[in-house]
């Protein structure tokens, strides 16, 4: 767990210095060195409580264009909302354990009682395009951490209350937390589904 | 180190009990399991001497159409071809170091001399669509891990002898190794660039 642990010091570190201050150069991709060390990434917690993020790839912070890859932990009891996203996702569990919740219900009129799968460390899966879904750190003791892959950047996400919810009522946050600070965005987007 | 070592550990063992002999249900994406231990999936060196190669997400095995995600090891001394692809890609080193060389002359004659850039554990890059590259482990004395993530699946590959042979007439790899055993191609695709 040694590699896991020391991302995740070089975070818990990033976190403290990081300003929530965000200014403009933060948002320019250019001047970016080729290659860069993922341990010194803005991280932030983008008002979610208990998450880390880090684009570790991205949209608007680098100009990808068909991929994005985040790096996230969830500390005990934290998850994502309830939502689909009209892209494929790949996640790679680093460190930790937890309960991914899908429902393959996208011709349904809301997601319905998800499968509930365990996931683990070094354990990987994907979401299928517009499939409701949450992943939920639901180990007490340990921190869940997991590398993100999507396509079609930046992320449309609908967000659900409840998985009875219809899927015309999920409300749409866009920009996506992590894109707020540097993405301007001209025109509402329509739903994609 | 110890999360790299460990799935290094398991790949290889993988190596030793994985047949080169490939059979008809490896290649069927019916009855996968959601969540799949990244140890236990398929591993080999696709006659690339050096490499180890895992799809951790892929097009051909698991049925995904816009993102793609491999696990590579390079032996000391062991490297990629030249080559370029339509897509884009994001690379993160896991463990080891080496060197990236990347020429961006998509629109020159040939790639030309390139880029140098030392690359470290816990460093990301990505390489922009149709750039010429190569990534190289030249550290002697210890396996570079990279996890890499593409756009397009399957990849789709020209490869070149040298830096200075024309971009023109670089050779088309499809399906690329580890495709070969599972995508049947009806017909020879066109050079996307």
């Amino acid at each position: 767990m040694a590699w896991q642990w020391r991302l995740f010091g070089f975070l818990s570190l990033s976190l403290l210095v990081f300003s929530a201050t965000t200014n403009a150069s933060q948002c320019s991709i250019k001047w970016l060195p080729v290659v860069r060390n993922v341990s010194e990434l803005p991280q932030d917690d983008y008002g979610r409580r208990g998450l880390s993020h880090v684009t570790v790839a991205g949209s608007v912070l680098h100009g990808m264009k068909e991929v994005e890859v985040w790096l996230q932990t969830f500390s005990p009891g934290s998850r994502t909302p309830i939502h689909r996203h009209s892209c494929e996702e790949v996640f790679i569990v680093l460190k930790g354990s937890g309960t991914l919740y899908l429902a393959s219900s996208s011709h349904e009129k809301s997601p319905g009682k998800p499968q509930e799968y365990a996931i683990f460390s070094n354990s990987t899966f994907h979401i299928p395009v517009n499939d409701a879904h949450q992943v939920w750190n639901t180990n007490e003791h340990e921190d869940l951490q997991v590398l993100v892959i999507i396509s079609r950047p930046p992320v449309k996400v609908f967000i659900y209350d409840d998985w009875f919810m219809p899927h015309i009522a999920a409300r749409l946050k866009f920009p996506y937390y992590w894109d707020e600070q540097c993405l301007q965005v001209q025109a509402s987007p329509k739903d994609e589904l």
